[in-house]
């Protein structure tokens, strides 16, 4: 009975937040230590950019072969944002949990509650927020020849971001990589021992309490 | 803004799982290591053993005093058990969460169900397992004079008690006690992490997205 795998369920690890508030170098390293982690990677109409590659940045599909797969309800989510359609498809991510493998996100408030709509109890939400309002500006002050206005402009998408954070499951408030990385691992580790997420219990479970 | 202290909400650490599971051992390490952890003491009206400290294993009440508190609303829940009433005072649990404190209780299924109706957000329900059923039948044969009848009865308690184990959040198998532990420290870093045990950030955020 307890030689039989013991295999979990993985899970969907939502990582939101303002830009500036240090996402992108906690989703590098966090993919870089957990080998049995995967970025989820969206389907795409736009047309790719010259740096981005396909499989990797986007999947990059025509408006048919995406319109067919959202009738055929094959997104977990998906939305047209200015002219092009933007899809996650479900067979990807449903693959790598039933394998015990966690997909990771990178997404904004948006698109981590169309993905509450279909996998609720699949996710783990964590809204990272930067240290101070000082911190955040000095950030996204990144070139000196930007104007006034596209850093009052960054700065009004920043506060629309982080009026969202009461959404999440957890909030890491990001002074510190090594000190957040160490957040993230005991919420992984915890949120991978939840009951819901060890499906074998069952089978154990029954052995235990069988009439003898 | 950062200097405000980060003062948690407390959580209550529910224990469940059929005596053979081993529940004790892992309440005394837990005491043992989180200085920031308390035994929640029941309230009860039956006589003390004469083992038993005041205060300590139980406080023990009269039951006039003990009707008073239950119309006053001053237990998180109580119930009769053979004619003796047994109770979960409120102000002491309340005070310590409220102060950053965790509370632990080692409680059956029934205690656990009956907490969840008044402190379900503060809950963090985990279930303990024997690693199998020769184990646990070996750990209730204490002592050779038990009849047979009598350790029947005990392996019929511990199956009841297991066929709950799908009301908790975690279930831990306690094949080694320090692996166990390991669980449990994972548990207690990321449930300690959570939003809405953050009261803090209310305030930290109202701060970060003021205008400016």
């Amino acid at each position: 009975m307890l030689n039989k795998p013991r295999a979990r369920r993985g899970l969907m690890l939502i990582l939101s937040g303002p830009s500036g508030a240090g996402k992108t170098v906690l989703t590098r390293l966090l993919l870089a230590e957990y080998k049995d982690m995967e970025l989820s990677v969206s389907m795409t109409t736009r047309v790719p950019r010259p740096s981005e590659v396909d499989g990797e940045h986007y999947h990059f599909v025509g408006e048919d072969a995406f319109r067919t797969m959202a009738e055929n309800g094959e997104f977990l989510e998906w939305a047209e944002v200015f002219g092009a359609y933007y899809g996650t498809p479900r067979a990807a991510v449903e693959d790598a949990l039933a394998n015990g493998r966690d997909v990771l996100f990178d997404i904004d408030w948006q698109g981590a509650q169309q993905l509450k709509q279909s996998a609720a109890s699949d996710l783990v939400k964590v809204f990272v927020l930067p240290p101070s309002l000082e911190e955040l500006e000095a950030r996204l002050r990144k070139r000196d020849q930007d104007s006034e206005k596209v850093i009052t402009d960054r700065m009004a998408r920043a506060r629309d971001e982080i009026s969202h954070w009461g959404e999440y499951h957890y909030v890491i408030v990001n002074e510190d990589v090594e000190k957040s990385m160490n957040d993230l691992r005991a919420i992984l580790a915890a949120e991978r021992r939840l009951r819901k997420r060890q499906p074998w219990l069952n089978d154990f479970v029954r052995n235990l309490i069988q009439p003898f």
